[in-house]
């Protein structure tokens, strides 16, 4: 049943295709994606008619990323009303999309409580329609908005802590304009510092497995006119050796209480490095990626993946193999186990600041990351 | 003119074709490689009939690794000689196949010294090839003689550093019997642990950008029976963090004489987190690896490879492209520089030992290393 179709981006169109886009063409409203599955090879927008071509974009990985999951499941919302499906059921479906994922959760149900709120003040299905799509455009402004006070933030901070400016950054995986509604987390620092003249160089790690810096960041840094540079995550150690790396700016998947950052693996040992050779090491988050309820690095269970992500190479254009567990060319001998976490956990004494929309955090400490959630619902409230 | 043909193993061949043999079959001598560029895909031999056949199996990387080289140079100038070819010719085209393996010149060198001896003592051609195949023979037990004592000091040395067994070990790159006339380096070590019952584990790096860890260290290791477990080289940190890293057991390209040591891209971050959690960081190599006329770690000179290695993925089994720069499949937007050291180089301070055939050298100082250089040309004379 689901509706969802390929378009390919023509020469009229803006520099960048955003990641995520609601359009009413005459034919109807639909919720427009760039489909991340298939870059840096192919810029290919993704339409979706109806949330069930949603949900199968999310697990298809075609649009990814915690913020713009958000985003996208209260979009898809307000497709269904929009176009007269069951909202009940969308909701129930996009949420189940990627169950782990909390910010699709919470997209979702602050567009279907909006849906409701103004059915339940006597609205009818298109007043319905109007409120959830007003909530997911709010969502999405919010986010962007975000994105903008973390870059400002950022920046500030790196001027301060390298008061020379033409900063080599190091960054891991991907964290731009592909994950957010605005431009991302640590991308938008550097974003921001290249807009400022201040960045020599952004130094990016492939991020194996899934090659997200290879394939999404590097993209995003050959889009904004940066200049960048690929590296596997393994030749980041010559780079701190050689004095090449002024910063690291990195992203979050959670924090903990105590201040540990769960983040895509391969970010511990950076800290690792960027402690041994006294380089910062910056984590760039939305308040909303501090978890109270985890006090601490202990508690944060890692997700382990699939082994074939490491045994087998999946790549736009690799034809896949057909018999093979993941689809992908294998690379080591069939029947090779593999170690495969998702993520790690960065200690807070590795980790110089944590910066938020609400500010920095420096040293990173269980007190002052409490009261930047404080300020932060005060200001929300 | 080259003539070399591919023949698959059969299932009467022993469990473990070797990297090199000479085999002299009635259509005349041949030197047999087992073919590195399609393992672990494929376990194919490539049979070699004279030195020019050689000379592009070693371009096209068939056969590699430092030891191994040098048998294989020495047994090219043997063919050349039993299959009467002019050996000055062989012996030239061979040296420069690869101009940068030092192994490999000696090797050469060292079988057209005993082919040229025996012609001025009065031998024939027959004489002659006999003296150059000797040669060869020689060397190749030499280095499998060293490897054994390697192995032999190492897991001494291990055993002393971590009495209660069970081994838990990781490794990077490829050290075994396929860079070796014996069964190799910091694997030997491995191995040997693997057989008295004291390896729980062997942690494989899967090393980023040519994958010698997933292609051929896994290979070997499953080969051998071992327990193993490949990861993304950025997954190490995660192990060290979980406390299930017991020692870290690598190779060596070269070692200055203040005990630098120059390995393959991905050792240095190793040490650094092996430094960071206490845990033995240990390097294994032939005395020939110490490099009297390099003083320190930074007269090693690090080279630099093509960047279409990180931009691309390229793989036994992965069809080419055939328009890209390294024929592989793009896994980065088109035009991205890359940053591609070959090998990273790791202070002595953070080398725990280095085990050679003469013994371990601990703490690593440069008088150590010279009396242990000092030793072993004692030995030799």
């Amino acid at each position: 049943m689901a509706d969802q179709y390929a378009r390919s981006g023509d020469d009229n169109r803006p520099a960048g295709i955003p990641a995520i886009r609601w359009d009413e063409p005459p034919e109807g409203p639909v919720l427009v994606l760039l489909d991340q599955t298939r870059l840096p090879a192919e810029e290919v927008e993704l339409v979706c008619t109806d949330a069930p071509a949603l949900v199968e974009a999310i697990r298809t990985l075609a649009v990814r990323g915690a913020p713009l999951l958000g985003i996208a499941g209260a979009y898809g919302v307000a497709l269904a009303a929009a176009r007269g499906f069951d909202v009940e059921d969308a909701a129930t479906g996009l949420e189940a999309a990627r169950p782990t994922a909390v910010n699709l959760a919470v997209g979702v149900r602050r567009a279907r409580a909006a849906y409701r709120a103004a059915l339940a003040q006597g609205g009818g299905e298109k007043q319905g329609a109007e409120a959830a799509l007003a909530a997911a455009r709010a969502l999405h402004q919010e986010d962007a908005e975000a994105s903008a006070r973390m870059a400002g933030h950022g920046l500030g901070l790196l001027d301060e802590l390298l008061p020379g400016g033409g900063h080599r950054v190091l960054t891991h995986c991907n964290t731009g304009s592909l994950v957010s509604g605005g431009e991302g987390t640590a991308f938008a620092v550097a974003l921001a510092a290249h807009r400022a003249g201040r960045l020599r160089r952004l130094w990016v790690d492939e991020t194996r497995p899934l090659l997200q810096g290879a394939r999404l960041t590097a993209y995003e840094a050959a889009r904004s006119g940066m200049a960048y540079t690929l590296l596997t995550d393994n030749a980041a150690g010559s780079l701190f050796a050689a004095g090449e790396v002024d910063a690291v700016l990195v992203g979050a998947d959670r924090i903990a209480a105590d201040g540990s950052v769960a983040n895509k693996v391969g970010t511990y040992p950076l800290a690792v490095l960027a402690r041994y050779h006294h380089v910062p090491f910056i984590v760039v988050a939305p308040v909303t990626t501090v978890d109270p309820d985890t006090p601490d690095g202990a508690s944060i269970e890692v997700e382990q993946r699939a082994g074939h992500e490491v045994t087998e190479i999946a790549a736009p254009k690799v034809p896949t193999a057909g018999a093979e567990a993941g689809g992908g060319i294998p690379v080591a001998p069939l029947g090779t186990q593999a170690y495969n976490p998702a993520f790690d956990v960065t200690p807070p004494e590795l980790v110089t600041a944590i910066v938020t929309e609400e500010g920095a955090v420096s040293p990173v400490t269980a007190e002052a990351l409490a009261e930047l959630c404080d300020r932060s619902r005060q200001v929300t409230i």
